[in-house]
């Protein structure tokens, strides 16, 4: 195989945090979060998204996170709200329903959710006989690589207050979705919008971590607690921290994404000049072609990706980008590609 | 401070394993623990215990690891057995309980569990109206420090396998255990003995995680759809499978572990020669010295280290040594201590 | 209101209930369902399945049944699957995923799921990213009165066993479901083609209770464990076993629940008489009707229903017969219906 | 066999309860815990605790209430206080458990837990790595028979608010602890100094069903969503509150405690007169005796009783004495055992 698009968490680990990790050697950090390294990325944190009283936790990885974020807000009782393609309800092997708590699911469009989703499904709910919905999950990026830009985020914000739901957001490609000319939010507006949002690191050079960000007071008391009950709470938090912290110097985790986010509108670009079309725009790091199910093929024997959906008699295929991904890779692609496509189309 | 002795896991990671993460570079890697790491590390523990059959999983923590192993050999009316100063009873948040499992105590002794104390815990359990006792869980080397040796885990694998109870062990500090001369077990051992152990990364120079090794086929399936819905199953589950194979190549496991027991040896020595007694053998990495309480308070101002029991009118404290804890920290601190002996007994 | 067809449990519990209770006086009867009238309950059920080796088991309601059955059968990360107008799935709470388990669902026909629901089902879950699902979860009468026949369940058990997926039947409402003639399935039938099923005493003459009965040998061990876990294991449950006696003695059950149906074809025959359409066919006791906004207004200050849809500009609103329903109650509720629908008629 | 004393729940129901049944008929109730027998059943509640702003909700049992009112107050990092003998912790097959929450214990004196008991619980629990201790359970009477008295009761509630502790009552046997003259406690005491109890109807006359009162406004939210879930919200509640309407008129409740505990007094004077000692006084309606091992058999072959202790050679035996209990049984019990007495000292 020539190269994997297959997703942005195949490379280990970025060069600037493997030096951050031998840079501090043997000395000695206090454990389970308490160290020097969780406290100065936390306060890098704090400062992007101008939020000084924010409580930042360190956590291995993205269905960890939501399952505890999700779990810590909610009575026995209480519900979750998600688009139908939200990670928590199709690819977390249920963990959510493990914890106790439903669900509830609306279609969406382009993988988000709208307010009138939202509000549809609080209409459902009547009484004591169904569960209560409580908190609502989105992904920024979604699962296919949308963003919600500000207008969309402050609508959810403003109909969550007046109803009392949480908005929690699941930031494993946080990077991706704010170093996009399709977003127009910056860290702050979130501070100001959700409840509480988790920042990846894994998919975005870390080599493993997300970094857990609480502005609701009333989502802060005993986290701790409920993270070391949940297997959440590492000994070496430390080893999160420092990277965490390599990330948020100098701007490394936007660049990072940008970096990401512009190779994948480059090969965007570069396979509609060859005529195909994408299923939907290229917002992020996710380029999806609908490509003739025997080029997809033949593509696929020479690079890593996922097959998408059908359409029609063609096939959607999912390209990831990641903040390694070089240049090179992406032309020998499209140059595969126009190769397949020449023959294909000089055949009929 | 001068050093701290209060755990085997202030100190971020081995040389080696940086090596080995420098490497690995930006190859790209299956996500999930499929890829080429795992699969490695996985070949090297299966040797080292001389089990072919037995399945390897990579977890980023003990907690999640043992809430893991437990909630899913058990129905959810099957509790777990386990001596009162277990992990899981005592610093775990209720993580066991979290998933819907009781777990029922005896005293035991030096920090380990009787074949007595589960048949009592058996004889006590004897109708619908009580849990079914199915898992006893013992932790090699205990939480203090001390190990089983193959005439007592023999007995308690004997009587589970006679009793219909799953044997589960606690190896957070598992190389401790195996390479002190109190201890007669290999690790094929334990493959033939007990159903499931885990072999502890984060306290024996990895940067985090924790290898689990099944040996008994039901406990084998789905086992990573468990992981997944418990947020145990990382995306970079390769970073794990990387460490463990470089402790597992070239027996950097076993000289990490042995170097940190003969360091706690001499360290023990030391103090006994001192005029001080162990609160019990120090037959692991923890010393425990019985020391007259100022003494214990100015070696405080100095050194980092818990109380661990109060002893009379003096205090025990619980010194550990890991694998970085270089020779010259334990005399200076040999020497703090005489000093002030001299002192206090010159006193008199 | 002149009477209230919004259920089948508004009356307490039929006269020859009444009467057993009376007889048993202040015999000593056991504790915890070991009595003489549950073991003659489970004897009669038996028999009536043809079952002589199923368990039998009496739990105070349906959600607990339901929660209880399907936890008791399935592993963390198993799923069921179930129809969106399912109760479990809608009026229960979230009572399913409160043990942990996430319910899988299709929009289904007829409030019934069919063989391609679960097929698709199994098709979308492909590996440990999404839960398993382990169970199809069918309600017989369903929860809009509508029946399962003897091919369709047929195809559905056949299914099921090719595809290791358990088969329960929630038969809050069973008796209904036997006893008209849009059902050609006989109790034996049930024994034959589903793992477990519950045959609802409440909604046919008992004060309370539910008998749950359990055909496949995996589901059976240790239940009684599960029911005193989840609080289902009541001290009298001699109070429900001499209930299902007198159901299950010289035919009662079935006769209540072939009056009920009788009751309601009548009366849906007198609604179709008027000019009214049905929603659906009435198959057992609930007749659903599409009548105009204001008539429905109107009846429903006399009577007393539920809506159950808008359709157009008209509403359907559900009447519900139970066994205590005169046939003058539902004379006197055609009447009306007739002096309102002339008066409107009349009016244009 | 000619009597049973094992327990005080072995005759079905009281004739008063039966006549109230009756005299119900088919009158249409409302479903759910909203018909007027449980509004009545409510008013006469709280007018007994002089509490008007109690909500009262009824459950069909012991186990069900426990593990809904505990898992209805605590987040899922507490846990509950509660003496080793309690009966959430031995005798509901880990019900608690199942809820996520960890049953924190201590050995207590006579059945019941002492304030130094609680506090010695929270002084081990220092950190985020162990459970957050947040209710204290007690059992009023306790599983031994014996009660709380004001000065005990009041010293655990001072303590319980003052360390953020709620206190709640396991009142299986309420009338029993409330008719004795070992306790000057009366109902509107409870309403006072706890935050929630639960009066039993099981084991004082009732044909099943327990009332939860609930002082505490923190515990009110949203409770019948979570009866619900629990499964523990039936549709014919009103057969619970039609019984409990029956309890509390014209002190109903009271009387058939009263008498249990008088009987109670009765059989242990007469087996004291024959020169046997109790393990403990007889406060309720337990009598344990310590009898003779070959008498305590002989005995056991006329009696249903069951075995509490071994004391030395001897065996302490538990008799229970239900409302339905005849002073002529117990006559017959005593002669009986004054033949036996006989014999055997005769022999020697």
């Amino acid at each position: 195989m020539k190269y994997s698009f297959r997703n942005d968490y195949s490379e280990l680990v970025h060069p600037l945090i493997l030096d951050a990790l031998k840079n501090a050697g043997t000395a000695q950090l206090d454990g389970y979060g308490l160290d020097v390294f969780c406290r100065d990325a936390a306060e890098l944190i704090k400062e992007k998204f101008k939020a000084p009283d924010a409580d930042v936790h360190f956590i291995s990885g993205g269905t960890l996170t939501n399952l505890l974020v999700i779990s810590s807000a909610l009575r026995p009782h209480e519900s979750v709200i998600a688009v139908q393609t939200g990670h928590i309800f199709v690819h977390e092997t249920g963990a959510i329903e493990a914890t106790g708590h439903k669900v509830c699911t609306r279609t969406g469009y382009d993988g988000k959710l709208a307010v009138s989703d939202i509000e549809s499904v609080l209409d459902e709910h009547e009484d004591e006989h169904m569960v209560k919905p409580r908190l609502v999950y989105i992904s920024q990026s979604t699962e296919g690589g949308t963003v919600y830009n500000k207008a969309e985020l402050t609508a959810i914000s403003e109909f969550c207050r007046s109803n009392e739901l949480y908005l929690y957001v699941d930031g494993a490609r946080f990077g991706a979705a704010l170093n996009t000319t399709a977003c127009d939010l910056e860290y702050a507006d979130f501070a100001r919008l959700v409840d509480a949002v988790f920042v990846g690191g894994t998919k975005n050079g870390a080599l493993f971590g997300e970094a857990v960000v609480i502005f609701n007071d009333a989502l802060k008391p005993d986290f701790r607690y409920l993270m070391k009950q949940r297997g959440a709470l590492l000994a070496k938090s430390s080893a999160m921290g420092l990277q965490f912290k390599a990330l948020f110097t100098d701007g490394l985790y936007d660049k990072l994404a940008r970096q990401s986010n512009e190779t994948a509108s480059y090969l965007a670009g570069g396979i509609q000049a060859l005529g195909y079309k994408l299923l939907f725009e290229a917002q992020t790091n996710f380029v999806v072609p609908v490509l003739p199910t025997d080029i997809s093929q033949k593509m696929g024997e020479l690079y890593g990706f996922y097959e998408w959906a059908k359409v029609e008699s063609d096939v959607a295929v999912r390209l990831v980008i990641s903040w390694a991904t070089e240049k090179s890779a992406v032309d020998e692609f499209l140059a595969d590609l126009k190769g397949l496509t020449a023959v294909t189309f000089g055949g009929k």
